[in-house]
């Protein structure tokens, strides 16, 4: 059983039957198919507001491409120290954008504070020549700590940011999953609370290989057309992309996988948390679970096949544990179970209680 | 009817199976998965010689982190002035190198000649500080005229190639479609002839989405893996393109598609070119048909419903047809019967003759 | 005696006395100094309209610096195939512009002319994802080949290139000797015939090594300030760049400089063509000479210490002759004697001539 | 009186005498003059090894090519937090490099310590695809807080980064400071100590604009003309910056002059710091004090026509004082008292002394 991230999972049933549907006929290229082009008016159905849509096949693509329409190659893109785009991209908004620097901010639990960012931005030297100018802002939904920022708290830093002329970019790898936590609309947490861009994942959440990203702020879409193809993310059968998020969207299946995976990560959290001298790391609002295990239940688990991340280091105590929109209530039980069986013999507390 | 490219195809039955088959289960991220995994050891087997092998998602992504590989920033890349690389893919070779210039080449038919790449490489300041180093060639097989290099042809470029210290990439769009022309085996007209790195399409051939880069000369190998990730061409769920390649080359999918694309090209070149004053623009050797037609047989096929590009701008009479692995011999017949009937009714010469 | 370019030449004694002056006393670093503080009023006051004016030191720097203000990454600037952006600054505008690609044009001793740039934006796929977008166009004034563009030609290849929504850029490397063989005034074959930024050349007419980038087109000015930091070409010590720049264009220097240069060039030319079997190979109307000599005279002029270039590889006997501020009467005289001596022992037809 | 920086002075007169030397006669160009020639030798006799030297202009090319030949575009660059390359350049490494990153370490007035060296490249990610790849270390000598790193710290910082597979570069724009400080060798701190790249300032002590790129390593000096070339620094009269360079280390100026700066600066922290509530932020080492002084001081100071920079922000009392080649005991002396003088009449604690 896999709980190492949701990345681990297949595709949704209802996402592999739109793809097998999408294969029939010929299709123009490069977008210009029916699939395509229909997204704009989905997604502004969905949002609530006029938007620009553009599939793309993965969520660096999706970040890096948006935050290169954003900021100029002398710009300065604002974000948590531990962000994905900070340290799992190899690179890839320094590599889209020119060379533009990534300036990390403090923060806790993935979350970056709209006070952080004010302090940084007012001595950041916006219009000195020595210094590498503010473009934009990018904060993680759900965060890379499993946490998920309040409506309040983006629009705090929506706030700060274009009161100093920039963008605000949302990596929404995990945003259904943001969307089915906080219980609002999709509409709330974006451009109603003043992000400019947002990275819609899917891939995590049952598409094969899909993420939308869509410009609240359409003005400024204008180059990312030719900033796809030119890094090879136009891709010729586009259908296949489109029909993906097509059904992803259709019939609220994101918000139904979401909300499963959200749940199962719940019940994870519960049933892990009651064990004596576990400790959640923080609270569980979304489908990641960090948690401190004792030793000997982490290679106990992974002794019977569990298989799940060590977070920090190899030598680490604190494990990350992922579920997905496919993860099933036994999943969830039998690692509970297992966790509670190996602690019962092995743990030192369970040990010193039975003595 | 659609021929417009063979990118308007959608994807072959045994791939799509392929990938519903790959749905099962869990997997690894990041190409850590099974596919993945044993696609070295399959490559290796189908071109006799132990290569790398990459895989993305686009031709593009393919051609342009192969370039980067190759060529430093201040390097040169030489090609036929109308390649893919050169006028199609909006700078992607420029962007993934950091800026290395395309020199080109004239050429014939999509072909550049061993002695025009001889004499501008002995005139291109190698060594001179001024001047772009060369560093890469790169040639389109099949060509963009839908001519194929022979054997002889490829090594004898690979000859000045490698005598100048550069490296030969190959762009196999259209790889397959190349191989059952030449009735020759990948080797022979890879790196038996001296290409070092191979972009070896399958989306037009049947795929969904995916092509192998193919390294030959394995230590030019060493960076492609960051680049690729740095770029976002790095799937998390990457076993849905090693299964698309896997099942491309089982039991020699790969070469039955393009065999039969292949086959209706030559049908439809027959059936046109038998129609007086049509004029085959050059030889038809692969699954491209590059065809002069009278303006009012364009404008009745079109008025027909079949489609297809114009080849040399707006007004031109010189079209493109591409046949692709599912074009049906029926498609092809209702092609040659639709312009021979327009022909018959409208054409100047029909007049005449029937006069 | 050195005629292989004017860059062999050291400092005027006028400019080089102002920078003995400039080194008085302290001043403000990176351009908070006098002297560059007052540019842009001489520079409005000698162009006859608002200009923003940015010394940098080299002419690379100027050109690149300026075509990746007008150019973005998915760019496509126009010039002439050998122009020295495209074949003699190591992929300069390349880097510069993150990877805009440079389409080169057909010309005719260095100039390109208006049909063919119209012919090319015609076919350039503006507005279409898969080709890079035209964004500037860029002429050399005086051209490689030492001819110059007249007002009319450059107003013609101006009304080509705004049409089109371009901007146009003119290296002016040698912009004085264009100035002064025209018997124009700067501002007639710059903003007034359609230029929007003008690389004015110095280093090669007698400053020690200064540029000056001038937007006419002050809007597209914002970035240049950052770019040139970024690239280390914002000096701290910045006085010495602007100083020499001020005392280039006072009391007329730069005219004087160039207008003996050009004579220099007129008497190079009007001297060896009168030789038998000599050829000019176009129009002398600047200070370079380009010229066809017998094998022996080449030699014979080589043996006796003149220094000079072949023009097109080790074995022409096309050569050029740069004269510059500081040639003397002498020097001219001694060469075109020299040159007569050879000519008058070892030709073939001074031979059959005594003969 | 101008205590902002080293920068604010204007050219030594030994430097501006070679200067006028250097203008006798033609010199071939982009570094083929003799000047530019002997340079190598030159400064293999000064660093005691073979060296390979590439002049430039500025201290921000000099470090940015420099790294640039050391780090791939996936590449990290370790250094502290506040060093120059990272907040003072507008990004030009990350230009250079075409987007490699700069990871900050922590440190103390202006060191990294080799122990936090390790600690971070322990969890580098070397080899990890997601992860920026450690590429290369990069310290300043003179720190940016006026601190100078000792021989042992730096062979401590060389020997990790070299452990790792890294290579170390030094920006010693102020390096003259730091060999007198030391009373070292510049071999002692440079490659006997592991540096492979020095950028050697001369800018900021006497020179009119020129560094010089040492490379130790030669192997890695490989690809630098080209880089110098592409991005418009190599210089066509090349002598001018050669020159400055030779008298530079001639007679040993670039000691003489580093020497009195460095006394200057022991005077004026002497004199400031005996006043009453005056605090030396630091150990004075080199030729920059950075000192808290009373709003009062500051404010007298200032409208008494003394220059210097408040150090954090517009509000801060901590100030930076620069000495330089050419400050004279004059002007120290008048700033001490000056000082005293403001003190006496102004400060609270001397209100309250007279009380």
């Amino acid at each position: 059983m896999n709980f190492c991230s949701d990345n681990v999972t297949g595709v949704a049933p209802e996402i592999m039957a739109a793809l097998v549907a999408a294969n029939d006929g010929a299709a123009m290229p490069y977008g210009n198919d029916e699939y395509t082009q229909r997204l704009d008016v989905l997604f502004s159905k969905l949002f609530e507001t006029d938007v620009t849509v553009f599939p793309v096949a993965t969520g660096s693509a999706a970040n890096a491409i948006a935050l290169s329409v954003l900021t100029p190659p002398f710009g300065a893109i604002y974000c948590y120290a531990e962000s994905h785009i900070n340290v799992d991209e190899c690179g890839a908004p320094e590599f889209y954008t020119g060379g533009a620097k990534l300036v990390t901010l403090p923060g806790y639990q993935g979350k970056i504070r709209a006070a952080d960012l004010a302090e940084v931005l007012k001595k950041a030297g916006a219009g000195v020549v020595h210094h590498v100018q503010p473009a934009a802002v990018s904060i993680t939904q759900v965060t890379e700590a499993g946490r998920v920022y309040t409506i309040d708290e983006i629009r705090q830093i929506a706030e700060i940011t274009h009161a100093h002329g920039l963008s605000l970019h949302m990596d929404g790898a995990r945003f259904a999953n943001a969307v089915v936590s906080l219980g609002c609309t999709p509409a709330d947490i974006t451009w109603r609370a003043g992000v400019d861009v947002l990275s819609f994942g899917a891939t995590k959440n049952g598409a094969m290989a899909a993420e939308a990203v869509v410009f609240f702020n359409q003005a400024k879409a204008e180059t990312f057309s030719y900033r796809r193809k030119r890094s090879g993310h136009l891709f010729s059968k586009m259908r296949f992309l489109s029909a993906q998020l097509e059904a992803y969207i259709k019939d609220n299946l994101w918000l139904k996988n979401a909300t499963h995976a959200n749940q199962m990560a719940a019940h994870l959290a519960a049933g892990l948390s009651s064990l004596p001298g576990v400790k959640l790391c923080h609270r569980v609002e979304a489908n990641e679970v960090f948690i401190q295990l004792p030793e000997a239940v982490i290679e106990g688990l992974f002794a019977e096949g569990f298989n799940f991340y060590r977070w920090e280091g190899e030598e680490s105590t604190t494990v990350r544990l992922v579920t997905a929109f496919n993860t099933t209530e036994e999943d969830v039980t039998a690692l509970i179970e297992a966790a509670r069986a190996i602690f019962s013999v092995k743990s030192p507390m369970g040990a010193s209680a039975s003595g």
